[in-house]
């Protein structure tokens, strides 16, 4: 059996929807944020990070959601979440989804976790970082628009371990500032994937509107 | 044949460490960001991210390290560069290269390319970004260093694509204003490194120090 650790619409949200995508057997524990849940020791000893999303395995615990969703797309091949025999469009995958961890989530983390790259007493600094979160957030999801998304799925005609990643980064384009409207194969991408049955799941038990 | 395109001490220096590991025929590209061709269009054609490392294949271009390391190791399988068939260890091998790729990497890019994240105008957020870079990146590498890094290799017994990756970054240390003394592990895993082959050529190609 395994175990999604997750904070209710943090990136977390990715691997919940690949693993009813995989039709994986798994259950949830929800980690409070608001209350501190993730720097308490009981939580440290799953993920010393103090982070989400974490997956327990009878192997261990992974993080990492790249490392995640390769996982379940490997783990649970006959779902056809990633064409993992091929390196060449496996590493298109992690190419696609190394890009939204290491630059989109970073970008849209400049808005309320500035204390990673600056002091806590510095806050016109994380003010000035806020402030240019709607322009950072744009420029990276105009290349994602213009190049990157192939659609209907990110890869083209085959859903991968990629769409649920774009879909819950897109859930924060409003809190960027960012009008997914100037976006309209990210705009189209994120209404098709609300119709899936994997995210009404994931999101229902998460308890997050689309 | 394969096409590595580097700038000189840039994270492209794992993936051309990984290439010798391999026994991978390819070449080498120098992209001169001195004097910005990073950004002329010939390069934006090969990477629109105007970013390194870009590896052109016969299949088409591949960025991310984390996805080029990947791909080295499976498209060589030979070479035993990572655990490719097995999906927990695989996936301990991504974890790490993704923390690297979107946390250390990112915590080091703050001391120099902080218009990622402000205004090219913000000079005094720039600043404050500049100052907490040696408190980040030593949080990051004490994380490393006490929980990751298993030794002799990131892995434990077996040398992998995390290697060369963690190598890269430690010798970014040094700017980051961390003393690499204050973390015997990756201390030893460095002067481990400089032994190799593939490390002693791939310094040689880009005409840079151990």
């Amino acid at each position: 059996m395994l175990t999604l650790y997750y904070a209710p619409g943090s990136c977390a949200l990715a691997t919940h929807i690949a693993l009813f995508d995989a039709g994986a057997p798994f259950e949830t524990k929800r980690v409070d944020f608001g209350a501190g849940e993730q720097r308490r020791p009981d939580y440290l000893a799953v993920n010393p990070k103090a982070r989400v999303p974490a997956l327990a395995t009878e192997h261990g615990v992974l993080t990492e959601t790249p490392a995640l969703l390769a996982y379940v797309a490997q783990r649970f091949p006959a779902a056809k979440l990633a064409p993992i025999d091929d390196p060449f469009a496996f590493a298109q995958v992690q190419e696609f989804n190394s890009y939204l961890c290491s630059t989109a989530h970073v970008a849209h983390a400049h808005l309320r976790r500035g204390t990673r790259w600056v002091d806590a007493g510095e806050t016109d600094a994380m003010e000035a970082m806020k402030r240019y979160v709607p322009t950072s957030v744009a420029k990276i999801f105009e290349l994602i628009d213009s190049k990157m998304l192939k659609g209907p799925w990110v890869l083209g005609e085959r859903y991968s371990i990629c769409d649920p990643y774009l879909y819950t980064l897109t859930r924060w384009l409003g809190d960027d500032g960012v009008d997914i409207n100037s976006l309209p194969k990210v705009r189209e991408h994120r209404a098709r994937m609300i119709e899936r049955d994997s995210v009404k799941r994931a999101l229902a038990e998460q308890d997050i509107p689309a």
